[in-house]
């Protein structure tokens, strides 16, 4: 910590300990300089802080005043911060990131969506609105689970272009990725069952886990090379895992790819314990290299890969449409499906096949590509120039989320609530793992234009990492 | 009896049994006059009906002969029929049902869907183009649960019509109401808890509870007058049951609709057991009567109904969008959605919503509904004409569906295999009880506009009626 760092955080203790209260003048620069015998830059820098963290306010050509208590965000953020870090539940605390990233005006840093300015929006809207002309009424029969059969094959087709040769009839159509996730989950368990998941991994894996009685075992993952393997074969070893839950494409939160050798040893691992895989590839297409990385599907022989995708992070966010390819496991997903919500709505699916086969798909997805790289590039370059020195990031090579990992202790559940007080979101690392680790991490969503307000977000969380509170853990 | 259905099964056993081998020549009418001492127009009505039954072909000038084994039935219909009635499990019965109403060309009596032609479908196409092209783009945030701020505020308006003054903020947009029953459901239970469901019920309640781990505990439901509440009152003295799951108005599948005072009692009698209430009204709108019979819910004052509808039977089928007002239960049943499939289809919500203001609803309802009583009437004249003397029937005052109970002992999962053999779909009565009761009744559908083919089917039930495979039983 610098010397202003540590002035300001020992004029915050005075300040929150209540010796100074709100309304009440600060000593002035000059009485600090002389007081704590530091430079006169050294006072203004902390000074500058204190105005930063909301603690103190200036008033022209009158100095410093104690700033009143900050009014608490509203709604469930507060409450679920109010918990703080270990002691909150995953379902809490995600549902309090979520809700900060709906307050409009907020700085979505930590949402889990990426900007809809990005997508061809009017172009889908037309061809949804053809597709529910033209659909024939029997349609609302016709297309109920596995789903639409233009949508399936189109999709079918995409899965050649990697080499995948995957019928359209074992292709389930579902209500985005999540659900085709949660079916796969729901097929191959029963409560009580150990599933194994990646550690930082998606919340969502681990509400699922929650909600359906199971139990997790935490396999880590590298942020350079991926999920750890050896740990998966000792874990396989020691417990009755009864499938696995993994993200091998621009993982969420770390963005990190599984390399193609080690996609092909996880299956062949998992095939030696016939366990299967729930392969989550919902950001796959956003690939910024030329070629989609084949999932570990591609190398699986025996069925038990069952790969979930989506158009919602790469096409139609809020269309809802997204699909498992169950392997053996397709007819059980299937009747999963019809049990638990019938069937995707039906006009979207139509329309979603009209755009794929005339709306320009490839087009679209390669200016995406191209806008996520960037946008990606100038996180890493405002990282580098506004968070602390030897703070450690990924580098995707696809998606739209990147992870820090500080090189000093800090409380991210206490930057997130402080981040929110000031507009923006962060998503704290304890939200990836059931544990509540990763305090000292935050994944960071670069999915929005590139905007000096963004880069202002990224210098106010610089800031705020060396605030008393995001430190207390130090 | 008669006796040309009594000279038809002896026939058939002999035919069966393997006597008389496939290709055959069966006796000539003279031979069976002669050797039964029947008259002529019996042995004629023997033969007809064995030709009905698929047992023997006539060939001009040469008489009879004995059919070729039928083909089975393709797919899951074949196999869960072949496990016949007590021992099938509830799941795959209802599977061989869907699948068969699934089957181009079926008459669709058994299946869950009225005619797709009696919905506004090119009316709501153009709301649903015109709304996805005018939504914001950020709707795909903004409308995430409960949803879109127009169509919870349409659907407060329908409530306010029967005088239920229900928030908008408390409505939560779900993809259809199956997904708000089953998300209710696990809003309050955990694995083991008992359930109480209707007897003869909803199949997908029973699908629910297998599935949860829950237990059902079945009240009977009277043809008449609707749910037993002494049989409700006893259970929730023995049982401790956490939650019921009942249809209150034109209940699945008898169409039986519960008396306004009948539902205050029941709201009273969960009220003092403090049990929540499942209330599915998903035909609510469908009623022949001037006035929407007021659910349950309207008699609630403590927040324990969960009242859930949908667009799927009365506008919209396919569109997948319904709804749950979850009283004091609204926060846990938004987050279990976002758990599961996050939301309902975000432009779709728009043109639902744009539909209900400016599409015509009410004009559209009022039709849909007289083409419905019309279709009841069409349909229980042929059940007077065709069907035993002697079988009951409902007669539901909205909705689709009836409830047909013979007087003589019937296996209806033999009536329902054989119709599928012929083209014909009928729910048969074993898929409305957890314990596969009711085999002596089906349920029809009478949601399609009237037609020969219909009349046609109905005549070919009466004479399966009377088929040895289906007397079996007797």
């Amino acid at each position: 910590m610098t010397r202003y760092e540590r002035l300001a955080q020992s004029m915050a203790t005075e300040i929150r300990s209540g010796n100074l209260t709100p309304g009440s003048r600060m000593p002035s620069l000059r009485q600090i300089i002389a007081q704590h015998g530091v430079s006169q830059s050294t006072a203004a820098r902390a000074y500058y802080l204190l105005e930063q963290w909301g603690l103190v306010r200036a008033e022209e050509r009158s100095g410093y005043y104690v700033a009143p208590p900050p009014a608490k965000a509203a709604g469930a953020a507060s409450r679920a911060a109010a918990g703080e870090s270990a002691t909150v539940d995953i379902s809490e605390l995600v549902f309090s990131v979520l809700d900060a990233a709906k307050r409009p005006g907020i700085v979505p840093l930590g949402s889990a969506f990426p900007s809809p300015l990005l997508f061809p929006l009017s172009r889908l809207a037309k061809s949804l609105g053809q597709a529910a002309r033209n659909v024939s009424p029997w349609s609302t029969v016709v297309d109920l689970p596995p789903g639409n059969e233009n949508l399936r094959r189109q999709i079918a087709l995409r899965y050649m272009r990697v080499g995948i040769s995957q019928p359209a009839e074992d292709i389930i159509v579902t209500n985005g990725a999540l659900e085709a996730l949660n079916l796969c989950l729901m097929a191959v368990t029963q409560p009580g069952d150990i599933v194994a998941v990646e550690s930082p991994g998606f919340y969502a894996a681990l509400q699922a886990i929650e909600r359906l009685g199971l139990r997790a075992v935490e396999i880590p993952v590298d942020t350079a090379t991926g999920l750890d393997l050896d740990a998966l074969a000792e874990a396989l070893d020691k417990h009755p895992i009864r499938a696995c839950w993994f993200m091998t494409n621009f993982q969420n939160p770390t963005g990190v790819t599984l390399p193609a050798q080690k996609k092909q040893a996880l299956v062949e691992l998992l095939a030696k314990h016939d366990v299967p895989l729930i392969e989550d590839d919902v950001y796959g297409e956003l690939h910024y290299a030329p070629n989609y990385p084949p999932p570990a599907m591609a190398f699986d022989k025996r069925g038990l890969v069952m790969h979930c995708g989506s158009f919602s992070k790469n096409l139609a966010p809020g269309y809802r449409v997204g699909w498992a390819s169950a392997g053996r496991f397709a007819a059980r997903v299937q009747r999963l499906k019809l049990m638990t919500t019938i069937s995707a709505s039906i006009p979207v699916q139509a329309g979603i096949a009209d755009y794929l086969e005339h709306g320009g798909y490839e087009r679209h997805l390669k200016k995406i590509r191209l806008a996520m790289q960037s946008q990606r590039d100038a996180m890493i370059d405002a990282i580098r120039r506004w968070l602390p020195e030897g703070t450690q990031h990924t580098c995707p090579e696809g998606g739209y989320f990147l992870w820090l990992t500080f090189r000093e202790a800090v409380d991210a559940m206490a930057l997130h609530r402080l981040a929110i007080e000031r507009g923006i979101s962060v998503a704290p690392g304890p939200l990836f793992s059931a544990s509540h680790a990763f305090e000292n991490c935050i994944r960071l969503n670069y999915g929005h234009p590139w905007s000096p307000r963004i880069d202002e977000a990224i210098r106010t969380l610089g800031e705020l990492l060396v605030h008393p509170e995001v430190r207390a853990r130090a």
